[in-house]
């Protein structure tokens, strides 16, 4: 496989294997995403590992489609600084996309999941006890694929626009 | 280089050589983006892929730290769907952060630019000729590095914040 065929082959995972997976294979993925670039470097993220089973399950419950983290071996939340900065959800998708990629590259897979409305957000920071200016917008599942998911036409759940949708070309005019 | 050090090695490019990056390799690198996962697998993105010295120029000029955009080889606008989705955002993170490192895979150096203030997102679009319903918030630039980006510590242009600072693991209380 090459460096490009693996940038495009993850897929969200929802289930899972009961095979745990251990702090220091999080902190390797997250050794990794901490590297992401961000608007003037302000890395404005944290990132809460969540094993508690409780706590998971209450998590599970603020989204509408949050659902699979109740059942995932770790619910890695992303904190965001809740300073009103434009770039934060941003910047944010960056390192979700960089955690996603780090995961694959190490067997493991994801699924993200956005927490809201506003009110959902605000009963995760208490479940966390978040410090204030920290916000749980976003939270993934992470774990060992209970299913294969190689890249493979059958294995894909939703198909994307072809590329002649997505881009154009704007050059110099023909003189 | 394994796969982690591959994800962590990114590192923004701001100056590039005269040589050019062809349309193949601009959609190459997007053939790989688009796979990238979105809320709802909306896919909130387009791309303008623009070589039109003049139209980068004027670009380079619509945010504090765009500048770059101007001498870039191509200066690639990312597109987002002004649809007050609070996904949005975020989204368009992840497919900007696959682009980053699917042109690093390429051999490619770029770095990202925020358009802004909302007047000059609006100049962006009337430059672009932006169809009613996208909002171009974000440009990279992108070519081949006008010097070494290896990773090495002189390389690393601004540091990031330890793992000790970033990660909190919440498992199970001990009975």
């Amino acid at each position: 496989m090459t460096l490009l065929e693996f940038l495009a082959s993850p897929r969200s995972v929802r289930h899972f294997t009961g095979r745990p997976v251990s702090r220091e294979q999080i902190d390797q993925i997250l050794d990794v995403a901490r590297w992401t670039g961000s608007a003037r470097n302000r890395q404005p993220w944290r990132f809460r590992a969540v094993t508690d089973k409780a706590v998971q399950q209450r998590l599970s419950h603020l989204g509408q489609y949050a659902g699979h983290l109740a059942n995932a071996p770790v619910t890695l939340v992303l904190l965001s600084a809740d300073d009103g900065h434009l770039d934060t959800a941003f910047d944010l998708g960056r390192v979700a996309q960089t955690i996603s990629l780090a995961a694959h590259a190490a067997g493991l897979g994801s699924c993200l999941a956005t927490l809201y409305p506003d009110d959902n957000v605000a009963e995760a920071s208490r479940i966390l006890g978040l410090e204030p200016g920290w916000r749980a917008q976003h939270a993934m599942s992470l774990g060992y694929p209970a299913t294969s998911h190689r890249l493979s036409p059958s294995a894909i759940p939703a198909g994307r626009l072809p590329l002649t949708t997505l881009v154009t070309h704007q050059s110099p005019p023909r003189p």
